[in-house]
């Protein structure tokens, strides 16, 4: 019975759509761990409602980690939920909104839903087109805030140079809006040198024009959902009786296992094995699609989970009919307009994160047949 | 130095403001070992994202529990997220809704923020008025669902009638709307014989006119933050879809955890403990009000966390002005006129879930001196 119609089925999907780390390299062993020992130093904490701003000793480690007073520190369920409380606090409808043009597709969707009026702006291999932003301004854009993934975009995994950060923040000034720094991936760094924050470069607790946000997801792992947000006190303060007004508290039993897994033993060496084996797969994934896929444009990351692949402009591409075949052979990719509002036909987002190393090559093998299968 | 003004700072306080378990009643030990079992037993469910409905064997496991299929329950982080999406899905501005009168104070707020037209309607010591609601119905009143917190109520710890669960039932199905049973506290009943949810008496899996939510605060613990929601599919799938949106999935560690824990072998003991010590308290503040305040009527519940006090009316009292008088005596209540839109200076509300037995008759005691020196 070879080549019977079941064969397809019984080879394993490869997936790089999520953005998310295989199991295998999270640290179960070391989070168990954890959450005992949080369990055991603060029952009460972990175990009552807690308020709004968050597991108060895991509120004061991010603030040290930032270098401001606690209360520009909000934890939240996750840094989603941050987006959600800052969009819902400073988007009205009809306001001017500037993103990175490609951009995460849950944020374009956040911020449609609030009625905002979006400016996407070109991402470049260095970041944002300031200069871009800059035109927008003068002809008379005036945004309330720009949303802004500084490290590893995602989908792009490209990274805003230090001269675009400092030019960001000059606009922001001279014309009064929010920068928001969405900066998830800023810890899963594999090569290259770290950059200042733009919060940092504003002058952290001095900060006025600068709202940041991360999570640990990517360091710790998803499923304890905590993030938050590090920002001016008076909006701190505005989004910490909006999230009373809608859960109380953030869970106090993730963020107590979270806090005693940063502080622990184990956290350094977890981060490295996490960073080492991102680096293998973009390796892999790199040479893959050297390989396979040779007409493909694309720019190795520095970190992060993402790269963000181009088809040559001109020769048709539908990426809606790629991704299906794609699909039909057992790899599953994000279309790039899903990132947009208009375009992205000829490419494409994959996430390496959730890919063991051995199946990466594969997956490009697939890929490049649904391709080549889409075109005929 | 006896009768320094320290003297005073030196009396721990004793409140009856916050609805919450004191610590020696939350089980730690086996949320401890929950933990451990969840982390060894599903590493890649607990640390993964997930998906909106929450942690897919605790979703089983409720809809069991209800005897409904499991694509009618979502899980959130903690019920009045769950709350919140519901009113976010349903309560346009200018909608009509109607609540119980007094309801819980974060009820009104969530409403009153999303521009409810709001109907509160008098609550009896056998739970809302139906008929009440019925008069409105006549006059034309078309609302959009009725809060309701059927089980020891969230002020005033009554609970509503089978008649009137069947009567207020017969009104939503000739008026076509939705009764938001909100039911936090019917499992930490310790006197009296339950009654059925009204979710059940509509039919369950077949009923249309109900949304039911609930909680592992009051049996688990609230640090664990996890709430849920049984309803209509279409109308879970609208929330799913908005969950998904704000914040991805909820906290999967948290919820692995209370799997682990309303499976295991300690949790039936530890909610008969916690069952135990709700019945002593109220028993112990049944008493000390007799004694010490012989004015007050109240009506003795048979479960959940509060008891609603008035004083006779025509007495000219002023609770915030008690309130005050009582903190400074060491004492802390809510007063009543934050359970309604007009009203309540006569009535206060004192939760007993964290006051330990040996503190209740004292706390009584300072109470009934701050009613004494506000009426002075």
């Amino acid at each position: 019975m070879s080549g019977s119609p079941t064969t397809r089925a019984q080879v394993p999907t490869i997936s790089f759509a999520r953005g998310a780390p295989s199991t295998d390299i999270v640290d179960v062993e070391g989070l168990k761990q954890a959450a005992v020992t949080a369990f055991d130093n603060d029952p009460a904490g972990l175990t009552g409602y807690g308020t709004a701003v968050g597991y108060v000793p895991l509120r004061s480690w991010i603030a040290e980690q930032h270098g401001v007073p606690t209360d520009h520190v909000l934890v939240t369920n996750g840094s989603m939920q941050a987006d959600a409380f800052l969009f819902d606090e400073l988007v009205r409808p009809g306001a001017a909104v500037i993103t990175e043009r490609p951009t995460y597709d849950r944020t374009l969707l956040g911020l449609k839903a609030r009625g905002a009026d979006l400016h996407l702006v070109t991402l470049e291999e260095d970041g944002l087109d300031v200069e871009e932003v800059a035109a927008l301004l003068r002809d008379g854009v005036r945004p309330t805030l720009a949303h802004v993934i500084p490290n590893f975009q995602n989908p792009a995994g490209y990274t805003l140079s230090l001269a675009k950060r400092r030019r960001l923040l000059e606009l922001a000034h001279s014309h009064d809006f929010v920068v928001f720094e969405d900066d998830p991936y800023v810890d899963v760094r594999f090569s290259g040198e770290p950059l200042p924050r733009m919060l940092e470069l504003d002058g952290g607790a001095d900060s006025a024009h600068v709202v940041y946000a991360s999570s640990f997801s990517k360091t710790v792992c998803p499923g304890i959902r905590v993030g938050y947000l590090v920002g001016p006190p008076a909006i701190i303060e505005r989004i910490r009786v909006r999230a009373t007004n809608t859960y109380i508290a953030p869970n106090m039993v993730a963020q107590g296992t979270v806090y005693e897994y940063v502080r622990g033993p184990r956290f350094p060496g977890a981060l490295e094995r996490v960073k080492n084996a991102l680096a293998e797969r973009v390796g892999l994934l790199d040479a893959a699609l050297r390989e396979h896929l040779p007409q493909a444009t694309f720019r190795r990351p520095e970190g992060g989970y993402f790269l963000w692949v181009s088809l040559p402009e001109g020769e048709g591409h539908d990426v809606a009919r790629i991704a299906a075949e794609a699909a039909a052979r057992g790899v599953v990719i994000v279309p790039g307009t899903d990132f947009l509002l208009e375009g992205g036909e000829n490419a494409f987002r994959l996430a390496y994160s959730g890919v063991q190393a051995e199946d990466v090559d594969e997956g490009v093998r697939r890929l490049a047949a649904a391709i080549a299968a889409a075109r005929g």
